[in-house]
């Protein structure tokens, strides 16, 4: 047992996603958020990435609580499949806010796993007594509802995550962040804090979410048309603001889209969204009313492949066509490495003759991050010891460190970190300990588990060159081959051509089969060696690709 | 044969890339431009691609010349491969500017098709006699140096290809476009305008290249440490202003990147670039000079896997090796679509500790395509009585059309095209036509062709779930199963599980033998297709995935 405090991120640093982060005391444990990544496309296949838990793991009884700052996939969306490996028996109980837990049950619903989780709903100012840990929710503004900071209090100090964060000074609720207590945390002298780097990058504060609603007013009653708006589905304010630009020049408004009815749903009964009666229709409906009366949200706002306006832009959406005369309005920008699927959307409903109105166009979206003078806010409120830059690539977390000096942390203070590195911290002060195992977990179908390197290699190299699969009968008596080789390729174009090479490949195959018998080479393994190296050449040879090759050899 | 012209687009409409147009009189053709398009991640392994010239081909003799109206890929890249398709024994002649030629030359050489093809250097205002077409270059300015517009002469008019342009009035050789000529045809009266949309979305003009020089030497007098630039290897000036930078603060140059060496050859043997005496180092000699006496001019703007600079940041380059205290200054902006790789490298020299500079940090880019005013200043300029916006996405033909609107040109005398649909134009007016072919032909390995739709979506389908073999050996008298089957799969995870599996599907396979055994079914395709059905739901049972499913049936 060691009398140090650790703070151990397993994702979230050095890339936007995935944030989960244990603290330690005294062999104790608590999670902060339980986040997933969706996958890059050079992760072939891959559905979902989740942090690494293997640090946890045969731990599930040193876990005291489990809290999460907020609804978002990046820091929910791992739950189920986190509480799933380590043994829902022992599960620690799940803390957050009200909208926070419930879209955290209804996960666990959908993974069968509710009834074995105790979820529970925390109020502002409430304590949970977590072993070692007095751990407290403080209210912060953001993109979704329900946002906290935690302070985590050990006889240390505090320690405070900031969860994602910003400094709206006029919510659509009413609730600005909680910055009185903040400013007493920062009295009482905060130990470390450990922020949110996401938009230290920009310079400034950003926008209140209550400009997106007078805006998309604005937008909207320029429309002569039907109105389809995409955002966020999680954005429930937004909604809520779409909801009233509508009501507002009298159109009915439609959800599309899984998630939008979901999150809408659960909005609705925790009172965040208030719609009128008789204001909402259903997709098949939109047909009815004429152009003008009508407004869809929908999901899609990123250019997701399945999403419903990605659907309607292709003209593929089973029940809400697009036509000339439309306006799509993308009340959200591209996250980074989504703009070439947004774009591809935007081009295709240019294609069908729609309007499309982006922020470009007008403010119609506020980021949810608060931006550099936000950053340096929390710092100069909290006043930490010790300042560790969270939820950015490297290169904000690298400005998020600058900013810390800027206020006037002492840059020996400031510890830039990675995912799996923990930092300790004891009466005599803070330093990196030794790495810890942390790395990405695949889903891909049903299953997690370490999707190994060379399944994604290999799905890679079929991915660019396809395969060719060789099968020779051999006899068991002499080796000598019986019938003719099979070849099959799959994924190699120029079909014309490597039907010739089909048989130029066969008569090499043949050839190696031959040269084994010679040298009196019976082993399978050897042989398929062999026949994958020769054909491997000889397809190089022949089309200048590295389709894989696959041998099979079968004795009879 | 029609007596009306006809402007076919076989690429750049509907999409960024592969221009080639082709103008058609009297069934005598002039093709204005011959590029190619990089691939998205979806064209699985495909390594460029071209326009469909299927309307060209057999028509080899009736092609009078080809114009290039300057050196990007994107205007010039296809021409190698669409005259080895077409037949260079016919080759018609090619025609542009001095370095567009020298740039011609090379790529034909590295076909080793420039022997077979006359290349020919022309000067602006010089008159080509192509059959019904009198052809003149006009000069404007663009991104690389010796870009022009083409005018199309014929008894009917003439049709103005603007090729990308901008209006620099401070260009960095001193020679802005060449308004004039354009004015005279204006007065004269043009038929067609055919113009570059790239920038229709962006108010104002483009700031001139001659910002970047002062630009860059402010930033640069602020580095401590080495600086490494990335920017278009292309874009001569932009490599000399860095050159010049770097003159005036005593610093060597050395370029890194196969391109970039290659054009700045190309720049200095037509005396674009001048480099001072002395001043070029290798990069094997950089770690020979202070950090602080260095400039490496690298590849790799955009991010790209091979590049120079991608090496750099992934520690993997084989001759510099960065590290904290260089500066890398990107003085390009990550074109659509590549700001992934663009961040992912940008992160990458962050961990080294590199800092970075991009064009968020001071303006030291300048685009290459006039904005909306000069879209606007164009249209004034040649007075044009049809309207053919040319080189964008759906969107950028769509306001490029709105700018034309907005200088007065009747909305029915605006033509918004796509690939493949000819404007014909004669004495009555101006309709389009009916649709030719045209599309995408894919260039994979050393081959090019029509890439079949089915190997692109078997290496999708390889590529998300992998694939499995089976193989089945069957007697040849009574169709029984011989030994076991063998199961082998590729780019399929979860390896542990899946040997479980292995054993399951096995049992499977020898079901579905005995099955058609007893069905007395016989026909190889027949009971492949059985081995393939059960196993594919078999597969998707226990997986809940799709990989392909190869079965293979050998009978003995």
């Amino acid at each position: 047992m060691t009398s140090a405090l650790r703070v151990l991120p397993l994702g979230g640093l050095g890339e936007i996603g995935k944030n989960m982060t244990v603290l330690e005391y005294e062999d104790r444990i608590v999670l902060v958020d339980a986040g997933l990544r969706f996958p890059t496309p050079e992760m072939m296949g891959i559905d979902l990435v989740l942090p690494d838990f293997a640090y946890l793991r045969g731990r599930v009884s040193d876990i005291e609580a489990i809290v999460i700052t907020h609804g978002h996939e990046d820091h929910l969306g791992c739950l189920p499949f986190l509480l799933r490996e380590l043994g829902v028996h022992d599960a620690p109980p799940v803390y957050g806010g009200a909208l926070t837990m419930a879209m955290a049950r209804s996960k666990l619903d959908e993974h069968k796993l509710s009834k074995d989780v105790e979820v529970i709903d925390v109020k502002d100012g409430e304590m949970i007594e977590a072993g070692p840990f007095d751990v407290e929710l403080i209210h912060m503004t953001h993109s979704i509802p329900d946002a906290s900071a935690v302070a985590l209090t050990t006889d240390l100090g505090t320690v405070l995550v900031t969860g994602d964060y910003k400094f709206d000074q006029t919510p659509v609720d009413g609730r600005p962040a909680d910055v009185t207590r903040l400013a007493e945390l920062g009295r009482e002298g905060l130990l470390l804090l450990c922020g949110d780097s996401t938009n230290a990058d920009r310079p400034g504060m950003a926008p209140s979410e209550t400009i997106a609603g007078p805006n998309l007013l604005d937008v909207f009653s320029r429309c002569k048309g039907r109105i389809v708006v995409t955002s966020f589905a999680s954005n429930i304010h937004r909604v809520q603001q779409v909801v009233d630009a509508a009501a507002a020049l009298d159109r009915k408004v439609c959800l599309v889209g899984r998630s939008m009815k979901k999150n809408t749903n659960i909005g609705r009964s925790l009172g965040h969204i208030k719609v009128p009666e008789g204001m909402l229709i259903g997709p098949r409906d939109v047909a009815k009313f004429p152009d003008e009366k009508v407004v869809v949200i929908s999901t899609g706002s990123q250019g997701e492949p399945l999403s419903a306006l990605r659907r309607m832009a292709y003209k593929d959406h089973p029940q809400v066509e697009l036509h000339a005369g439309d306006t799509v309005v993308f009340s959200a920008t591209p996250i980074p490495g989504n703009e070439r699927a947004v774009n591809e959307t935007i081009d295709r409903l240019y294609h069908i003759g729609c309007d499309v109105i982006t922020t470009k166009d007008a403010p119609i979206h506020a980021s949810g991050h608060g931006y550099r003078e936000e950053i340096k806010l929390m710092l100069n409120l909290t006043k930490p010891r010790y300042v560790m830059p969270f939820h950015g690539d490297f290169k904000r977390i690298h400005l998020h460190g600058k900013l810390a000096e800027s206020v006037g942390v002492a840059p020996e203070n400031i510890f830039k970190g990675e995912n799996g590195l923990p930092l300790q911290i004891d009466a005599k002060g803070a330093r990196f300990a030794k790495k810890e195992q942390s790395g990405m977990i695949f889903v891909d179908g049903v299953d997690i588990g370490d999707v190994t390197d060379v399944a994604l290699r290999d799905r890679r190299m079929l991915s660019a060159d396809g395969i060719f699969v060789v099968v020779a009968t051999i006899s068991e008596n002499d080796g000598s081959s019986v019938g003719e080789p099979e070849v099959m390729f799959r994924g190699v174009p120029f079909v014309d051509e490597a039907d010739k090479v089909r048989d130029q490949l066969r008569a090499s195959v043949e050839r190696t089969l031959d040269r084994a018998a010679k040298d009196e080479i019976r082993e399978i393994d050897l042989l398929q060696q062999m026949l994958h190296d020769d054909l491997a050449a000889f397809v190089y040879d022949k089309l200048k690709r590295r389709p894989m090759v696959l041998p099979v050899v079968v004795e009879v």
